[in-house]
């Protein structure tokens, strides 16, 4: 089951420790930059969409099971299925942005708390049925 | 970037034409079957929950970039990243889940519209701020 990048996370945030744990916990603007030859899948997003990004996270670990929530060791050890932690058997990231602007394959959102240079790996609409309910 | 299956979908959908588009359009109840070795990973996951499982559609095609939506082909074509088709670069499925019953590492859940053998690659919390907003 191998993952490819269809495009990158542009971000002022390089430094997972100063990263906010939630997109809406303080995360700058970040620029999506896909790949052209995945541009035709993005016909249709518009400014204002709701999407769920998905991204690889390049630098975590695989091998953790059990987990201080939020980095907190006074909260006890949790499953890391629990948890929302990047260091997880497969780092896969999902979040929740808004898009600003659109530059040809170039994404403007808002709330990415992902850092730069993030693999992206999906995007997929926000569901009022699913996802808000 | 390299997914390792943690589990398996048991579910008696096995027809990718008659199954649900989602969770909530009549998909049955199911089983995640849980390999021992992410069994540390479950802990603290109780009966009532709500999660996103991620999982990988094995059956689709991954060099689909523009789909009629929900296969009406009256919709016209749209960017897959603007739907939830399993056909796409990388097949990742997104599905919210209620947790009915817990057996070990085989958790019973309503609302899932993967079909039978599908592979788990994650589970997350549902976080309120992020989610449900």
């Amino acid at each position: 089951m191998d993952l490819v990048a269809i495009g990158t996370v542009e971000s002022p945030l390089t430094d997972r420790a100063a990263a906010p744990k939630q997109g809406d916990e303080g995360a700058p603007e970040a620029w999506l930059a896909f790949d052209e030859r995945v541009a035709d899948g993005l016909d249709g997003i518009a400014v204002g969409d709701e999407l769920l990004v998905l991204t690889w996270f390049d630098r975590a670990s695989r091998d953790v099971l059990r987990v201080h929530p939020r980095g907190d060791a006074t909260r006890g050890e949790h499953g890391v299925f629990t948890t929302r932690s990047p260091d997880r058997p497969n780092p896969i990231g999902l979040h929740r942005v808004r898009v600003i602007s659109i530059d040809g394959t170039r994404l403007r959102v808002a709330d990415l708390e992902a850092l730069d240079g993030t693999p992206i790996v999906d995007v997929k609409p926000v569901l009022g049925g699913i996802d808000e309910r």
